[in-house]
């Protein structure tokens, strides 16, 4: 029974951003390490992510899903947040501190993510393009904003709201997406916050298990 | 002690819109009308927006708050999602469908919005642009990905899974942005969808309640 509990989730096969932690499984492997829960990892190549068996779990095609005792879940936001809802260390027991928290998560997925989602876009798929140098300040000031907004907002306190929460391992995560730009070096409190995240012993554990998966995905004896 | 257990909101003094229902509050407005909870409304011109008593709310400067009994939240799917936990008819009571249901939330917030807020900043902060008619095209087949994907998975049904939820009041609400584009007519099964989800009275009773903000703020007598 207690085996029959343990989650599954999926994951990249074969990492676009070569194992630097940026894949969006990732979230929920901090999230299941901060909580001390084991789990199973399915790993998925680019074809059958976007083939029918995995659409039927996750209707956009991507990463991660989140399978347990009969629960099939998407997004790793909605699977962060299950997981937090019911074990230990992600969300205060307190009623109005935990709505706080999920509302960084929220901020951190649909306030700060998009910019820099826009900003890969530029980059990855807009980048060979005529305007691409000329817009790329553009979209790069959008995201200063964000930024600068979040860096007054935390000061120099250690987490978002009080403790540790779901909020802060959703808002490092996002943020670490600009590790590539030099944007974090432009607000020192935030790339002390994310230094922070990154150094907490459940992310390198995340870290290290993703890592350690592609080096055996990429090794024909792994 | 009733009373003092109204939430109060926040939304905008004129509307961007001109009320045509896309500012972040009418997503809140339609989740306490569908619960069928009363509530109170701040009215914020731009500047009081960006000012500092608001960015005590909210950090990131924007509409809509949410303050009750003491409780301070930002973000209209923290939110939502608050309000949907306690009041009835916007999430299923058995824990998978309503796990299920706030996937869908965040899938509407973090997979569908990006890419319909890349739109509105290519054609409101970059339609003057020299690349602005040459990239629009780009910019909306990346919608059109998730539209598609979006309806194939939604197919002939009703809603996104079993009873009308939180996670449909918030993809039917990002997807209203798409009003303005001719996008969503060539995806007939979620014109549908939309038009549902607007003709319900709730979504009614809230765009109405907006709508009569803004025409009170517009005239001197309101």
């Amino acid at each position: 029974m207690i085996e029959a509990s343990i989650p599954t989730i999926t994951a990249f096969e074969r990492s676009p951003d070569g194992g630097k932690g940026l894949a969006r499984d990732t979230r929920v492997r901090w999230a299941l390490e901060e909580a001390g829960l084991p789990y199973a990892v399915r790993h998925l190549s680019f074809a059958a992510m976007k083939g029918p068996a995995h659409r039927a779990l996750h209707p956009f095609g991507q990463i991660p899903t989140w399978e347990q005792d009969g629960l099939v879940l998407f997004e790793s936001g909605a699977i962060v947040l299950h997981l937090a809802q019911d074990a230990p260390g992600l969300l205060p027991a307190e009623p109005h501190a935990r709505a706080r928290a999920i509302a960084w998560l929220f901020a951190a997925l649909n306030t700060v993510e998009p910019p820099i989602l826009e900003l890969q876009h530029a980059k990855l798929l807009e980048g060979d393009r005529s305007w691409s140098a000329e817009r790329l300040p553009l979209v790069l000031e959008r995201i200063r904003v964000r930024l600068r907004e979040l860096a007054a907002r935390l000061g120099t306190a250690e987490w978002l709201d009080g403790a540790f929460s779901a909020g802060d391992l959703m808002m490092v995560s996002v943020l670490l997406r600009l590790r590539a730009s030099s944007l974090l070096d432009e607000f020192p409190l935030l790339a002390a916050y994310v230094a922070r995240g990154e150094g907490r012993p459940a992310y390198r554990r995340a870290y290290d298990a993703q890592a350690a998966d592609f080096a055996a995905a990429a090794s024909p004896q792994g």
